[in-house]
């Protein structure tokens, strides 16, 4: 892949140096050379080591499980770095945008984290935001700036597509994912369930509903994140109980995978899953079967052609 | 109900004069004097007849069908005539927000109404807005100010349980709504049912699937809006064919009720339709067998609040 | 004409196609393709059917008479669809700029629309703003961006010219229009008159005064714009009775022509009337005897000169 | 006059001061203690004090002769003290607002220094501005704050009515002052006529023109603003060329009277000359026979009713 | 203390329970209930659980030491959380304010953090910023909001002088804190030395120079902050071989300690350590022999004045 | 010195045509046409006489002296003028910044000046502000636009490595200035010392410290801006009572010499003045046996790396 607009850096920061380097690789130019330090103290120090003046600047950096403060906070001063440097336009690739699902009041006098993230992204000189799969699409309004929000689902049903299953059936763990199933569900032509929770009354357990029919199928879960785990893991066994085959498949965009999520995930033994590199795997997640599908050729695409001037809207579906 | 501090104006736009007349009555107070012209060239003009200097100036506005542009635009001047003459703080009441589904971006290069509307509110002058129901609670981040988004849910489920239904079944029309129809359900204790379509390919029709079981039950559709009511009709006769009873029930927050809806509605012959207020009824709907949810003391509730400096989110939720 | 950069993108909106095509015919390039929809529930739908990122991209769309609303929030939300597709830089276009009258306090507590419009446009994603002939200069300045006001004034003095009148006299209908009314007398060498009324006491009739002398002239009125025409016919009334000769003329930037206006016109058998298309004229005044001076070369020039960073500042005056 | 909310703060620039006190005197309240100073090296120092955390903030500065800069630039450091002091509102009056007459392009690349100067009063941190009769009312809303427009036309008029003039006509020295001297006619109840000049080619003289009869009439200028008096000394040539009476008047609210304007003001010898004290008079101009109007109630009026929350708008018209 | 006014909260964040407890105590009036989570995939979580309605709302945190990122992003979503539930102002309390050193450009294409922060913290809905000793006095003017900075001088001179020490001599380790160093000397009455390092040339060691006299002398080592304590450990080896006493003293407002600075110190023994509380000590310092000052009293007469609506600055110096 | 894209416009306001010829010669290209107008009545007018549009437009004026209000005004204005002219980016070139002393709260309720003159000139429309020898480095981070802070240090070691002094020594006049100063000494390879004043009681005299040894050498005293020069004068005496050499130098980038200076300077004949012409200098000083160093390169190399998009980091230090 060339781009014939060369007046432009690339900045990695912390997060995903993988995946930087691999963006990079297919845009077949060099990473800008650049200083990322934590002092002692805590605070972070960037130095951007090439010119940016003038320039298109990219800055590649994820939101990690753990980490999110510090990876936020990185991208904010590596955009003030760049703004104040007299970069012409600052374009911020964040292939997990952490804090999604904190995208509206859920109970009084809480923060609207999703919407503050955007502001502070902004306010710190990002002019254009490059991210995949959004918690939900509507977070894409948060920014006062473009945003090009990237799909993995062509991606992520071609892999399903390769896992050759017998008697697929897309299943939803929740109501509220309904809608992104049914789409997986469409583009691989099967049928779709929907698993939700109800508590009948205080003090009595919570039930699981299933809505459809999955016996004898083989249930593939799909959720944009899987997180702790715990509710992936519960599904499963729901599936089971009501008949779908022992070999069932997990796929996820972000595989956050945090806090028990790694051994609840391996004591649950799926088939396989299946999740993007939108932020690297934990550690302790060598042996649980996971294919990675890669979105750097999607984000390297995205960079050329904002280089180039053209349209980036057929990656967006 | 009485509020402490007088110290506050109430002024009602056209669209939904009755509903202000309601909401100034629970709270034993007039509507202020205002002058509403629309001049032959179609300027909209604006005069608030009492002063505002100082004051907490509370405005009541809806969008209605069709008249989407006009009803927005004489909000923004109603703001802005406020704002300018030293209103302490303009709170914004709009129950139906207009160009809600345009939340996110369904095609490339489109423009985010709804962000937009809510960008315009805010530079017109709005400190506050308070609206019921938005399509998805991420709108409600849109806004740089605060929004007190009010749920309806509680009253239109008590309106429900009066019916009395024989076996009852809640159905989300599509996958997108199976979300808020699963709160429904849960609320009134009841199952729940999700329809949806696909195109099997491009040159097929178009089928309507059914997740979930609906033979011998009283279908209770839910949504959040009926707009040309194209859908519900075609749920009804899915629903139907797949052996639901034909006595079935609709339930919207907002009666949209466009173009060819009331035609539409009529023929369907729900047995019963349940909306609330937020917007007037269309012409020609009086024999529809609606019964109407007034949201009016809920909003004269927030506004007291508002003025005593309490707490309001007890009718979020 | 021929541009030499040709990444520009020319959007015409729904308001005034005819004008939009003759300056893309004179500008050699096609309109660039859009969608633009009007759903039954009354919201607008812009879709942009060419890329645009990192081009300029003009917006020509007019404010007409009783669409008022409609009108400006097309061109907000094509604004709107521009900017979120990375347009490097939106220029709107429009011609008649609507609620330009209200451009100060008349009265207590009114909004100052025109500069409430001018701050929406801003906020939608509007960087440049070209128009024709504001009611006042002043409005100018109620943009933080840059404003071109282009001036038909040469235009319709060459017009006035062809007529070949006898011994004319331009005739200014009232004090505010005094300041316009002498720029044009001065360019045709002529000497001017100016009517205005008064009310000597509050239960008595109103007067018209007029200064100056037209007995035994040719009378042209001249206004900025011309509404229900109320004000025109009376004056014509007026210079008649003053012995002005029976063969008056009108000359007006906008022909807003509204309400009565068609009829009143019609009865008032103007010798000649000379209007711009700013925008179209209504239905009904085809026998009117209009002379229409079109714009689109003034436009189109502006566009080349924009393109090619070249000063317009001569088409200002 | 009483205020019955006494937190308030009334701070003099060094404009003005015996307006300012003026103004406190009617309001019963002394002025808030102040240092202003100016360093050898010409920088400005301000040093309010009394605390002014939680209060309303009044500013009284005009802009004066010769010093606009200074006096501009004392301003914006006071609201800027004001505001970084914790200030509730700031409250600017400045009865004279400079730059008022570059409110317009009047050719290609100028400022329009009026807006910059709105811009500049809101950034440093005016909430409300406090004018007086400003050149054009267009002004107002070159500030996204509210701004109360006083108008001293019936102050004037009965100091008119006062010196009993024979025959009396109003005469505006140009046609863009048309418009205000009709005002002043209407209430006086007495006819108007307008000068205007033209020239008829490159190099030929002007000519001065006049619309409307004064024959035997003791003539009254009046204008907003006179600065270097050369269009009103000239206007007067021309009236009595014309047959006016030789007792000619003028009348105006800005009596800037600058450069030469108090030698040809002496010289031309009006009857009477009629002006507000929005700024002080110029040295020398004790012998030219002006009747000063004091603004200082008008203000006082609106400082009481802002702080008391009642409407000022019986004081714009 | 008592505050007339009661309608604040007080709400602390996680990083120095102690000291908001010590300031609501000496208001005697409880701290706010909040809940703050940290999610294990690393999201904050705030709830406050009192309504905040029109209320004045303080925050209290601090930035220590290794937590700066996840320190600062608490505190912005605290202030959001505060900003969306309708908070009348909200007043941000940081002790100590990281980032401060990167407070201007040290090299080519940096960050000035502490400006961003300042903005972020703005964006976040600070209304109003109270701050202990920043690291330059500037920063004050990098926020757009007012700031209260305040200042510990008095508190630290007073506990030097309980020392009763033998002789003493206050001494900057480097030039650039001479200034502050002066003052603390002035308030105390004796002397001044300063020390600085040079390196004469590139392959050379950096040499420590003293300007003054410390022979015989107590020294007494003052700093804005200490942090990884090496240069106050240089500095005291220096000033021993100058011939001071053993017996040194270390004075600091912010006492970070970060990386080795806990061992250094102990290494070091010095006679005293002086320090506020603007952070809490890390681990491992109780052995330290330091003396800690509070600043709770400061920091409570402030939100005391704020509500009381008088002024603070005689805690600014 | 040549510029490849000669895309740009360089404009020249009226406080230092001497400096602004001079980088345009090094430039080789000439100053843009301007007319810069002072009215009678102290407005100022600006009118850009070549076109600006998509043009990088430089503007070149100084705070001078006594007239620093108008200056700054002359400057905001010129601003205005290049941005409503739809001018590309705003370059602007202020070699002494006024106001930079007011860069903090001294006393309570002032203003922070500098800040002021920063958020000014950002909204009069700079989008780059170029500078020379900021008195705080921390000012740079008062604009919210990038800042190039352009340093004099090497020329002026040069320049008084050309005056071979014997034994010389580096002395700043107070301790504020010693982190500077440090920084000269260290280039020089020379000793520091510094003076600092202390008044014992409120009724007692001021002191002079003199911390390090100047016996036998040749002080050199330096500083960012001499303004009356009080302090450099006492200075000198207090360094040849402590045994300096009578023949002192003073280096100062900005020779302010305002009020009493150059007749101080005059008598205390020092033995050379170095200084950089960031600004004129004053009437009178002709034979002050000042040194000149022009900062015009330093400029001109800057315009030309913008212009080019290069690195500019180099001259900061």
């Amino acid at each position: 892949m060339e781009i014939t607009d060369k007046k432009f850096r690339l900045f990695a920061g912390n997060t995903h140096p993988k995946l930087a380097q691999e963006i990079a690789d297919i845009l077949d130019t060099p990473l800008s050379a650049i200083t990322l330090k934590k002092f002692s103290c805590g605070e972070i120090f960037v130095n951007l080591e090439e010119t940016v003046r003038g320039r298109d600047v990219f800055i590649i950096n994820t939101i990690n499980r753990e980490t999110v403060s510090e990876d936020f906070m990185e991208t904010f001063i590596m955009c003030d770095a760049a703004k104040r440097s007299f970069a012409e336009r600052v374009h911020v690739i964040i292939p997990h945008f952490g804090y999604a699902r904190q995208d509206k009041i859920h109970d009084a006098r809480e923060s609207i984290s999703a919407k503050l993230m955007a502001g502070l992204l902004t306010k710190s000189g990002a002019d254009h935001v490059i991210t995949l799969h959004l918690h939900a699409d509507q977070i894409q309004a948060f920014f006062d700036v473009p945003v090009d929000n990237l799909s993995p689902k062509r991606m992520l049903v071609d892999k399903i597509k390769e896992q050759n299953l017998e008697n697929p059936i897309i299943v939803s763990p929740d109501a509220g994912g309904a809608k992104y199933a049914k789409k997986i569900a469409d583009m691989l032509g099967v049928e779709l369930a929907i698993l939700h929770k109800s508590r009948p009354a205080h003090n009595q357990a919570v039930l699981t509903h299933l809505i459809g029919n999955v016996e004898g199928k083989t249930a593939i879960l799909v959720d944009d994140m899987v997180d702790t785990a715990g509710s992936v893991v519960g599904a499963k066994e729901a599936l089971i109980k009501a008949g779908a085959n022992k070999e069932l498949c997990l796929v996820t965009t972000h595989p956050v995978f945090s806090g028990p999520a790694v051994d609840r995930l391996r004591e649950a033994k799926f088939h396989k899953i299946i999740a993007t590199n939108s932020m690297p795997l934990p550690k302790g997640s060598e042996d649980l079967n996971i294919e990675v599908v890669s979105v750097a050729p999607l984000i390297a695409n995205v960079i050329q052609n904002v280089m180039e001037k053209r349209s980036v809207s057929k990656l967006f579906f």
